[in-house]
């Protein structure tokens, strides 16, 4: 089977993490041991530092960074990662699984910040072409659930600040994208773990067959 | 009259501080003392920034940086300069002069790197919409002329290190986009420095009273 990029989406504490170690536990029962892990905003050296960038100017308050920027430097940290980490690894066969990827614009920027869609399709067209993931699970949780968990991990960014509005906003577009989208596969992450555990597994193992 | 936005482009060594001090100069004699000056890449703490990390990356080595994104990253330096300095400038009823701006993206990097054109106006179109300078001087010079005169000063930076056919391409591209555009002036910069003056302070005066 040629190797696949597979994305983790989800709001903050809708367990990513745990999601990964299943779908890397999944695909090491199939005999695919070769995986690369990503994260965005971030992934090289310089994403990094854009990801960081980013950050400071938001806490700082010295220069509010406009939205148009902040999607610039986002898209400018993509390209490079996709480029330079992401195509040459699955061009050697391996497998590649991100905690995060262009969905995250889409659902945060788009849909929590008001972006324009139209602006942010523009930009991922010009930048990636029809480069995309070929499995996104989106771990559904709502923002409530998502914030307590976050929290009683004690990770409180800024984005973990502001308001639950913002965090429905970016809820509603993720299940409106991936309603829209077949290789988006929704999973209810309000579930007790050992569920949640369970259908990643499940839903991981259906469609690497599908694959075949 | 409005306030306007004006640029000064062209190669390294074409003589663009010169033409700023005569452009000043000018406008101070029509009474217009309101002047916000710019440089691109930079020109706020966020782009200058952005513009060191773009210097860092191709002169460390540590990270080839690919081409969408340095182009990204230049255009989140200039829509950062465009909304938070810029335009508040011009709203407020200064002039602003510009030491380079989307003309040189479009030069260097479409012309002499060979970023597809079309990239570049996508880019452009979808982040600073048809917001454009109201006259920008291209100060013409060969690339021979310009390189002697930038060694000279002691500047000799990543840019100017590249190869000659790299300075040409940006030359030709100038050119073609300057005879493109009435919005564009161009000055033959390798006359005799007094002629290169005299020229600018005739050009910007002729313009000023056909905008009033």
């Amino acid at each position: 089977m040629a190797s696949k990029f597979i994305v983790i989406e989800g709001l903050e504490g809708a367990g990513k993490t745990t999601a990964r170690d299943k779908v890397v536990e999944t695909l090491r029962a199939q005999g695919i041991d070769d995986i690369v892990f990503t994260r965005e905003p971030g992934g090289t050296p310089l994403a990094e530092k854009l990801r960081a960038l980013t950050l400071d100017c938001q806490s700082s308050g010295d220069e509010a960074i406009t939205d148009k920027a902040e999607v610039l430097m986002f898209y400018a940290a993509r390209v490079q990662l996709v480029e330079t980490v992401i195509k040459p690894a699955l061009a050697r066969g391996a497998w590649v699984v991100g905690d995060r990827h262009d969905l995250s614009t889409q659902a945060y920027q788009g849909g929590g910040r008001g972006i324009d869609a139209g602006l942010l399709n523009t930009l991922r067209d010009a930048v990636l072409g029809d480069f995309a993931p070929d499995l996104t699970l989106y771990l559904d949780v709502t923002p409530e659930v998502g914030l307590q968990r976050a929290r009683a991990r004690g990770e409180l960014d800024r984005i973990e600040q502001e308001s639950l509005d913002f965090f429905n906003r970016t809820r509603d577009r993720y299940l409106a994208l991936a309603q829209s989208d077949p290789r988006i596969m929704t999973i209810d992450a309000t579930q007790p773990l050992e569920q949640v555990i369970q259908q990643i597994g499940d839903v991981v193992t259906k469609w690497l067959k599908e694959q075949q």
